[in-house]
């Protein structure tokens, strides 16, 4: 079967261009939501949209959709992209890069002059990286916002979403007009970095991802007695500290035990209080995360670690509290997309690797109103959110062409 | 044996009296060095001595002195007291009880018109709880002082010593006038609560203190690579904590191999960089101390961590680094007083526990000119530089009747 290729100089030239909008003389770039970067960044892709001859359509969440073969909506579209904004200090390539990549296969199929039973669309999607909360621009497509969700919206400054947009001449509450009817989008597929080390290492230019993790993060108190350092024995402490080691050292265990290859779980942030050398600890509080795709595999993990947890606790005289801080459900992608990607993946003989995402992406919003999927391509060194984030450009180039050609077939064409 | 005995309503008063002296309405006492509550209990202080007929001499590093049978130094005295300064938001008893006990064996000597061979001291030594570094006092009798560490000391807010002093009418570089020859001085003993919590589960009044423990406290580093929690494999990565959680839980097996029943080793401060619970620890950042009686264990402990660290650190692929932040070795108490201890509370028919002194006090910077020991009494669940600090009257008077006997047995003097 006949493949189409992307124009691999072009897409370099709008990667580097996009790169330069929002940066900072040192320290990456800046294009956090509605912030002047990201106005600059989404002006620049509507006069590249525009150029290429494409329909440039803004909703009412701002999201921005390039569009070919667009009849109104009349019959259901094959979209594709990602994000154009950034968290500060980021890399050039996380969003971007499927935002590009989605622009640059329209064009593709454009200048070809090819047809398919399927409009397409590349979409760029408002604050992902969460400004203001995260996958405003995807939520807001699937229906997900309220009036309520808009108004508490507000970023770390204190600025509400609602100013931050008025700011730049948008109104906030049209975000819930930004709706799409599911029997409006026939499939989505998203190309995106890695953000992870594993294709990088195993030298693997494609990554099939089959589902996203989804996770559950706490907050845990363990709460003992703080104590003279010198003057308290060892066996009379109940060291808060200690007990929060303990269980540090039992996670690889707990994970082994109720986990599959994919679960993570992760101590990030720890407080000590009183947090002096001399004094024995006396509370910590302490942020534990696990992610995995099955929702029976978080279940057992979390069961595992408060029965750890408790143990823990009961045998030093400790308080063990927790709160959920955040539950998201794992996400399957569309198995169609995922065979139709390893169809192409075959047919371009590049090896891949059928792989989970271990990071959120706006795909898990879009698949609860449309079959969906993504494509990854690798981090060096699994670098990102930072702007040492880095794809050589000939794995780029491979992904964006696995894009194009999953992008076709899904919509119909035929060469 | 016929024994003395203070006068237990007298002490109480004396007691009563000077902690409200820089009592704070919620929050406990402030008579940090050099402040208006030290000063204030200073000269509450003064009065004390005078109204009770004894001599009162303050030197030139501000330590004040009471003292009975003074003879121009010409026989060496023994000497006694602890420090009426505290820590912010202290108790009554950490210092101020040994100050009070001192004065009131040297009232009670004088009353029963007791001679003895050696003039006694009770001494209030300046700033021991550290506003300036700690231990000021005892390190000008014992001629540790230097211009240069004098004119370099600052508190926490940058006031020097200097400064701090002028402004009460003191010149800090009087200081160094304080230094006595260790001829002058024939023996040397401070009762201290134990803060700890040793005697009280015990049930026991006195504590015959034989070592005051040394210390090594180290500023120590792992350095991994801060991830991405979701995307980063478990077996992908180095995680700084995971390795501070695995050396963590060695420590007491460090402990039960290469120490003593004595030695304790504390993790109380621990920074985790980045510290967001959505990314792998990449650096951790911890203080970590260990004490003991004995050189030899100190420094078979110190081998031991490093040996740990090492080898966690190599396993894990992250970086070890540790500095020394201080090290102070062990005191031996001298066994002339522990065994004059001993009889004089078998004498008075009370149960003690030969035991150290995990904290540090004047009593091992006096030591290095003098034979000095210390009796402990119980702290109430071993609290300490806390306004919940509590010892029994009843054990306070035990403990001060030891005092007193021994004092008066040391002296050379005779009932």
């Amino acid at each position: 079967m006949k493949t189409l290729s992307i124009n691999r100089e072009r897409l370099q030239a709008d990667l580097d261009e996009l790169s330069q909008i929002g940066r900072h003389p040192d320290f990456g770039i800046y294009r956090m939501a509605f912030s002047d970067g990201d106005m600059a960044g989404r002006e620049w892709f509507r006069k590249r949209v525009e150029e290429a001859g494409l329909d440039f359509y803004q909703d009412g969440a701002a999201n921005l959709h390039a569009r070919l073969n667009w009849n109104e909506g009349k019959t259901p579209s094959v979209m594709t992209g990602s994000h154009l904004d950034t968290v500060p200090g980021a890399g050039h390539l996380d969003g971007a890069l499927g935002v590009l990549v989605g622009l640059e296969c329209l064009r593709c199929i454009k200048e070809e002059g090819l047809s398919s039973d399927h409009p397409l669309e590349a979409v760029a999607f408002s604050d992902e990286e969460g400004r203001f909360g995260g996958m405003l621009g995807s939520q807001a497509i699937a229906g997900r916002l309220t009036p309520e969700s808009i108004h508490s919206a507000v970023d770390l400054d204190g600025v509400s979403l609602t100013d931050a947009m008025d700011r730049v001449g948008l109104n906030a509450m049209d975000a819930l007009h930004a709706r799409r009817h599911p029997d409006s989008i026939h499939a989505f597929l998203e190309l995106h970095i890695e953000q992870g080390p594993i294709l990088d290492k195993m030298g693997i230019s494609i990554g099939n991802v089959d589902a996203i993790a989804g996770l559950f993060k706490w907050e845990v108190s363990l709460i003992g007695t703080p104590n003279h350092a010198g003057t308290t024995p060892m066996n009379m402490r109940n060291d808060a500290f200690m007990g929060l080691s303990e269980f540090s050292s039992q996670i690889q265990r707990i994970l082994d035990e109720n986990g599959s290859a994919r679960t993570v779980a992760t101590i990030g942030r720890v407080d000590i209080q009183p947090g002096a050398a001399n004094v024995v600890p006396g509370r910590v509080e302490f942020s534990l995360e696990a992610r995995d795709t099955e929702p029976q595999v978080l279940e057992d993990i979390a069961n595992a670690f408060r029965r750890a947890l408790s143990a823990i606790a009961r045998r030093r005289g400790l308080m063990f509290e927790f709160k959920v801080l955040s539950e998201i459900d794992p996400v399957k992608c569309d198995s169609g997309i995922i065979n139709t990607v390893e169809n192409v993946t075959k047919s371009l003989k590049l090896p891949f690797l059928q792989m989970a995402s271990g990071a959120a992406h706006d795909t898990q919003i879009i698949s609860s109103i449309a079959r969906a999927s993504m494509i990854f391509v690798p981090s060096k060194d699994g670098r990102s959110h930072s702007a040492a984030e880095w794809t050589d450009m000939d794995d780029i180039e491979k992904g964006a062409n696995v894009a194009l050609n999953t992008l076709y077939r899904i919509a119909g064409g035929r060469i």
